[in-house]
């Protein structure tokens, strides 16, 4: 009765359940062709706040908050939060959710942070560890280009290969209770290096991670790339896309019917100018928890691979030269009314 | 059959184990009165590397490396790492650890993130989701000042209150066999914010948080603090454990005779210069997996409290003048020989 299915992979015994969710975003994704999926649309980029990092607890104070309410729960009843965000040292998590009072597990796993921490708590939840637990990630396109791009004001050119960092918060509740969607399975990514060192292409870096990890998930479930209606990646954009349905065709798989990216669909590729699309965590958090969720909800959809794709730099190793490696972590979601 | 104890705490019915550990450290953390506990000094503080950062990867690379040799296990063996680092986006963990190509959990607690790591390894063996993971965490002097306070170059005066961050990584390798000591629980700890804004007195940062969980796992155990032959925390200093021994007095718990904080012990105050004591992920990482975790094995101690603290922070925070908010995570460790 092993939970572990091949080499990176776990099939719960009991499947955890998204119970609740919660989507916040910025202006511009509120413009955007799912702008009316959204919860809520905050029109001042700074919330409020003094400046874009505070601006970017405040999407993480105000998307848990709601994600807590419309579960019906009470804080006290999350016995543990599971988040992270971009920025160094993660202080857009620490002063967005310090307030709550409930035990943290902090996580960076780059854009990738949403897949890690439903994983992380779906196997809280299926490990008898927690009645509920939240998952949650953000990212704000301004506290994201002053970290590892250039400041604003420059007003610098952005080459065509370069994504738009989503401003917003994606949150869910997870328990054992029958909600929204299931949670049946994840694959766990490792990093994979192809050596791209374009802070400008980071499609090209996360694409290789991503192939990896969706392939590794078809072999570890001995499953064919139809078991799922949709295998959906957080942030490769357009570019990041063709790389990826090339690298699975090489292996014999061809995903290009049933591919769906959350970059490329929050913005609108002619009308909003954001060249390869979006990224972030808020990208595939927020996308997440409204449209993708809704699809299952509704039936429409009744088993995805959702894979956030992170890319692990920093504006340091940037600047050494390092490369960009890429992770991504896969988590299988079905709707409820599927059997199993 | 519950695993979940009071609010934030659990104790395993099935305990895992530490069945392997490694240490490596720096100079002058060899030339401290743990010296001689250490699996290896590394006298080159570049590790033969162009820079800190790629140093400090060289760090976490060369201990997983004999973590794992010393385990007798594969790199295939280990289905998970859970891994850290001090610095923004987690660059000394990706660049240390891509080689093995073994899934990872990418965590950040700041100092408290070997806490974090174990406690995340334990629930996953305990939760049957693997047989072998590896949890680790590192810090490095000079990524660390240069990251966080200023450049070394400056030479500038460090007040009394200030810690020395350590130079050094500690790995363990946690399974289901017998080894070293069991994990018998954890107790998560949240985010305790007192207000201090001092970068240089991260002991007065951390005590509240080392505080609130230290009691938070006696209530939620129902046991006197003399349950443990220790209580061991990662890097208050001598600031710090006077300001943590005053906030228990105060709750009626005097652990005066039985705490034991990593920092202090790692560097001879007067010999040393380190004024309030070693500070960093690497800190309570290294001394676990050296001093600490042999007096368990020779059942020297029979059941102690290990209690790595954080100070969350980045330079931006601080330089946008937030406070500095503490986190700890606990980690019930026993001795082989003692019955549960």
């Amino acid at each position: 009765m092993s939970q572990m299915v091949g080499r990176q992979s776990i099939v719960f015994d009991k499947p955890p359940h998204i119970e609740a969710m919660a989507s916040i975003v910025g202006k511009k994704e509120g413009q955007g062709p799912l702008g009316h999926e959204f919860d809520r649309i905050v029109e001042d980029p700074k919330f409020g706040e003094d400046n874009w990092d505070a601006a970017e607890s405040k999407f993480q104070n105000e998307t848990a908050r709601l994600a807590i309410t419309k579960s019906g729960l009470s804080k006290e009843d999350i016995r543990y939060i599971f988040a992270g965000d971009l920025l160094g040292q993660l202080i857009a998590t620490t002063f967005g959710i310090a307030e709550f009072e409930i035990p943290l597990f902090g996580l960076y796993g780059a854009c990738s942070t949403m897949g890690e921490s439903i994983s992380l708590g779906a196997m809280t939840i299926a490990g008898g560890y927690a009645d509920y637990v939240m998952a949650m990630a953000s990212s704000h396109f301004a506290s994201a280009e002053k970290s590892f791009r250039f400041p604003l004001e420059y007003s610098n050119q952005r080459p065509f290969s370069a994504t738009w960092t989503v401003t917003g918060c994606g949150a869910v509740i997870i328990g054992k209770n029958t909600g929204i969607a299931r949670i049946d399975g994840i694959t766990t990514g490792k990093i994979v290096d192809f050596g791209v060192k374009d802070a400008m292409n980071m499609g090209a870096c996360m694409a290789p991670a991503a192939a990896d990890v969706i392939y590794r998930n078809l072999k570890d479930l001995k499953v064919d790339y139809d078991y799922y209606d949709k295998i959906i990646t957080g942030d490769l954009g357009y570019v990041g896309q063709t790389i990826l349905i090339d690298l699975l065709k090489d292996r014999g798989i061809d995903i290009s019917d049933r591919h769906y990216d959350c970059g490329i669909e929050i913005f609108d590729r002619v009308e909003q100018d954001t060249h390869s699309g979006g990224s972030g965590c808020g990208c595939s958090a927020s996308v997440l928890c409204s449209y993708i969720l809704k699809q299952l909800e509704s039936g429409n959809w009744k088993r995805i691979l959702f894979i956030p794709t992170g890319a692990l730099m920093s504006p340091i190793s940037f600047n050494e030269g390092q490369s960009i490696p890429g992770i991504a972590h896969a988590v299988i979601l079905s709707s409820e009314e599927r059997k199993r």
